[in-house]
C-alpha cells in the first residue's frame, strides 16, 4: 500500500496527486475507474480528509478525474487521450473464474483492522507478535550457515524438514509416520485447498462441524461442494451423526477439528474419537483432521489425534506452525497415504512449484533447536494467562448475559449471548467502541454467538476490550 | 524420500524391511497397495537390487506382502489384521478433482533426472547451482538482521519487496508501475495459475504461441480452457493472427512470451509489439506477458516489454527471480490494473495465505544489494559462454542434420531435426546414453524439434552431452 512520505519536501496533497496521476498514466487506474471516497482514502493513507479533498480538487481541475453527486469520483473517460474503448472490461474478467470473494463480515473486520492499529483485535486467530519466536528465528538466520541448494525442491518439500516433523509428531503426539507420507504446505490453508480441489469434485457432499471455521472458507463453496453439518455439542460432535449424513447424502469426506475445535473449543473424548474412526472405516470415507491447536494445551498434556489412532489409513492429518510459532512462516504439513501425497504434490507443482527453500530451512532449524520446546512452554503460559484475563473480564462485566465453557487450550472463548441480537449491528457497535470480534454466523452457527480470541490482544488490552464489547452488547 | 542409513549398524535390507513394515502398520501402505518393482526400488534407494530382493523375501516370509507373477508385489490383504474393506478407496479419490497429471514425457524426464545425478540434463530450464547467488544469499542471512513482523503479510505481498521491484523494473526495463499494482507470487507458475483460475472460466478460448511452454502446462487443460495457436515464425508470432483467432473463436486472452520465447528463442520486434498492443486494444482483450528471460540478454541491452509500451491497461505482466537468480527462492510478480490485483490477492488468500515473509525479505535484500547487478552481469557471461560451447558442439557433430537460430538471450537452443524422427524413441535412446532434452511435442509443436537447454549442464558436460545426443539421433 503506497503512503505519502511525511519527511519529503513535497506537500502531502501534491504527493497524492502525483501518485494518482501515475496510476492513470500507466493504466493501473483505467478510464472510468472509481476512486475511493475522500473519507476512505484519507483513512487508508493516514492523512487528514482535507488533504485528500485538496488533491481531488487539483485532479478535477486538470480534467483527469470527474466527480458527480451520488456516483463519486472517477477517472475521466475522455481527457487523458485514452479511450476506455481500448481497455479490457476488467470487471467482466474479475467476476469470472471460480473463486468467490470472502464473506462480508470477514472483509469488514479485515478492513477495520488493516487501517486502524489502535483497535483491540479479538477477531484474529493470529498470535500477537510478542508470542512469535522472533528471537530464535533471528538467531537462526544470523548464526546458522545457510548452504542449501537454491534450486527446485522435492515436490513433497524439503526432506530435513519432513524428517524433523516426523520426529516431533512422534515425540509430542505419539503419531507415527514417515517422511514419504508427508507433504509440506503453505500452512493448513494450502492443505485444505489441495484436498478440496484434488480429491473432491463439484457436487460432492462433505460433512463439517457446525459451527466450524471451515464454513467461513469460501474455498468450500468455490469448489462446488455440498456442505452438511455435524452439530457440535458441549462434548463435540456425535459420531453417529456421520452415519445419518452418509445415509441421507452420501457424504464423501468428513472435516473435523477434534482438539480445541475452532470456534467452540471442544475436544472429542478418546471414546468418541475411536467411534468416529470405526464409523469412517465402516463407511470407507476419509476423515480430514485439522489439528492446529494441540500443542497449545495449557496443561502440557496434548490430546490424542485421530491420526495416531488410525490403523486403516483413513485420516488425512493437517498441522501447521501458524498457531504455535508464527503464521508468517507459512509452514504446514499434511500426513496421508502415499498415493494421496503423490497426487497432491503433483497438483501443487502446477499451482506454485512448492515453497521457498529458505522458509523451509528456517522452519527445520527452528524445530531442531533446543529453544523451540521452551518457546512452546512459554506460549502455553502466555495463552493461559491471557485466557484467564478474558474470563475474569467476561465474568466481571457480562455475568448472566453470556455463557461459555472455557477450554484448556486453543485461542478462543466461544460465547453464547443470552438474549436475541443482530450480528451485524453488534459488530458495528463494537467497532465504534474500538474492539472487533467474529460474529457466530461466520461459522455457520445459529445466531447469538460470538468468538472472542485472546491470541492477538496484549494482556493490558483484554479487560478494556471486553468492557467495550459489553457496552456494544448493551446497545444491540 | 526415505533412504537407508549406510552408517547404521543395521543391515541395509533389514532397514528396508522395517521401513516398509512401518508403512504398512501405520496405513501409509494400505492393504492391497502395490510396492515398487525390485529394480525400481533399488534405483530409488540407491542400493543393489539384491538388497531389495532380500528385503522383499523377508516381508513375504512374514506374510506381510504377497508376490504374484505378472502383478508384482502387494501388501497382503488379509494378514495384517486390517481388512481392506476399511480403507477408503483412495484411487477413486485421487482420480477425482480437476487436476490433470503432468505430461508423460515430462514425468519420464523428471524420473530419470531425480534418481540419476550423473545424467547430463539439457531438459531443465533451471540454472545450474553455481549460477545461483548462493554467496549473496548466505551473506544476507548471516549479516543483515531480520526483524520483520512474523505475522500474516499484506495479501499483495511484502511491501518493501514490491517497492524494490518497482524500482528495478523502472531502472532495468523502463517499466513504470507502482507497488499497489503488484502482487508477489510463488514464481511465474503461481501468477499463471491465478490468472487461469480466477479471470477465465471453463470453456473460455485463449491464444498461446505455437510452440509454447504454456502448452505443456496441464493447468491450462485443468482449467477447462480451449487453446488456440499463434504460430511462431523466425521473427515470432504474426500479430494479425490474433484478429483471426478472435473472429473465429472469440478468444478472451492472449498468452505471450515476447522476449527469448520459450522454446524458440525468438524476440518480437518493437513494431510487432506495438501492433500486438493496438490489436488487443481494439478487440479489448488482455495480453498476459510472461517475461522471465529479459535480464539474461547477452549484450546487456534488455528488450522492450509489452507492458512498458502499454498505455491502455491491457497487459498483465509476469516476472520472476527463477531464471535470473534461483528457482528455489519461489519469488515472482504480477503487474496488473488494481482491480485485477485485488481479485487475485483475494483468491490467493484462499489458496495458501501468501508467501513466507522470510523468503520475501531475503529477495528484497537480494535485489537491494549492490552485488545483485554484478550477479546478473556474471550470469549473462556464463550463459553466453555455455551457449557458445553448445553451438560449437552442435555445429561440430550435427552439421547438416539439424538447423537452429541461436538467440542472444534465454536458456535454450531450439533445433529442427532435418529428418523424420520419433520423439519418444529419440528420448529413450538419449537417456540410454546419459543425456536428456525436451522433445518438441511437449510444446505442442509439429514433430521434429528438440529443445536443448544450456542452463543446467556444467560447461565441461556440454560437448559430451551433445555427442551423446548425436549418437541417439543416429539410432532414431
Amino acid at each position: 500500500m503506497w503512503k505519502p512520505d511525511r519527511s519529503a519536501p513535497m506537500p502531502l496533497y501534491r504527493q497524492i496527486v502525483e501518485h494518482i496521476e501515475r496510476g492513470i498514466t500507466y493504466a493501473q487506474l483505467p478510464p472510468g475507474s472509481v476512486l475511493p471516497s475522500e473519507r476512505k482514502l484519507a483513512e487508508q493513507l493516514g492523512v487528514n480528509r482535507s488533504t485528500v479533498v485538496q488533491a481531488y480538487e487539483e485532479l478535477r481541475a486538470s480534467g483527469l478525474v470527474e466527480s458527480t453527486v451520488g456516483s463519486g469520483t472517477r477517472v475521466s473517460l475522455t481527457k487523458w487521450g485514452v479511450s476506455p474503448l481500448h481497455t479490457p472490461n476488467w470487471r467482466l474478467y474479475t467476476e469470472g473464474g471460480t473463486f468467490l470473494p470472502n464473506l462480508p463480515f470477514m472483509r469488514r473486520i479485515r478492513e477495520v483492522t488493516r487501517y486502524d492499529a489502535s483497535i483491540i483485535n479479538m477477531a484474529s486467530g493470529e498470535l500477537s507478535s510478542d508470542l512469535f519466536p522472533n528471537r530464535i528465528v533471528s538467531r537462526i538466520l544470523r548464526e546458522e550457515s545457510f548452504d542449501e541448494h537454491l534450486g527446485y525442491d522435492d515436490p513433497q518439500g524439503y526432506l530435513p524438514l519432513r524428517q524433523a516433523l516426523v520426529n516431533k509428531l512422534l515425540q509430542d503426539q505419539n503419531l507415527i509416520t514417515s517422511e514419504t507420507s508427508m507433504l509440506i504446505t503453505s500452512g493448513s490453508q494450502q492443505s485444505l485447498y489441495l484436498i478440496t480441489q484434488c480429491l473432491l469434485s463439484p457436487g460432492d457432499a462433505v460433512a463439517i462441524e457446525d459451527p466450524s471455521y471451515t464454513y467461513s472458507l469460501p474455498m468450500f463453496q468455490s469448489a462446488g461442494l455440498r456442505i452438511f453439518r455435524l452439530p457440535v455439542h458441549a462434548d463435540g460432535i456425535d459420531p453417529e451423526d456421520i452415519i445419518t449424513l452418509y445415509k441421507n447424502h452420501r457424504i464423501r469426506m468428513v472435516f473435523l477439528n477434534p482438539n480445541y475445535q475452532n470456534p467452540t473449543g471442544t475436544t472429542l473424548s478418546d471414546v468418541k474419537k475411536k467411534r468416529v474412526l470405526a464409523i469412517a472405516a465402516d463407511l470407507r470415507i476419509p476423515i480430514v483432521e485439522d489439528d492446529p491447536f494441540s500443542l497449545t494445551d495449557f496443561r502440557g498434556s496434548i490430546p490424542t489425534s485421530l491420526k495416531s489412532l488410525d490403523k486403516d489409513g483413513i485420516v488425512l492429518y493437517i498441522g501447521s506452525l501458524s498457531k504455535t510459532a508464527a503464521s508468517g512462516l507459512r509452514i504446514g504439513w499434511l500426513v496421508a497415504p502415499q498415493s494421496v501425497v503423490d497426487r497432491l504434490s503433483d497438483a501443487r507443482q502446477q499451482m506454485d512449484f512448492g515453497l521457498s527453500i529458505i522458509a523451509q530451512w528456517t522452519a527445520e532449524r527452528l524445530l531442531a533447536s533446543e529453544e523451540f520446546d521452551k518457546h512452546i512452554k512459554e506460549l502455553r503460559q502466555s495463552l493461559q494467562q491471557k485466557q484467564l484475563l478474558m474470563l475474569e473480564a467476561l465474568t466481571h462485566t457480562l455475568q448472566d448475559r453470556i455463557s461459555f465453557v472455557p477450554p484448556v487450550g486453543g485461542l478462543n472463548v466461544w460465547c453464547k449471548i443470552n438474549h436475541a441480537i443482530d450480528d451485524g449491528k453488534l459488530l458495528e457497535e463494537a467497532i465504534k467502541r474500538g474492539v472487533v470480534f467474529v460474529p457466530g454466523s461466520v461459522y455457520g452457527s445459529e445466531p447469538g454467538h460470538v468468538r472472542l480470541s485472546y491470541a492477538k490482544p496484549r494482556p493490558e488490552e483484554i479487560a478494556i476490550g471486553i468492557s467495550a464489547f459489553a457496552e456494544a452488547l448493551e446497545r444491540s
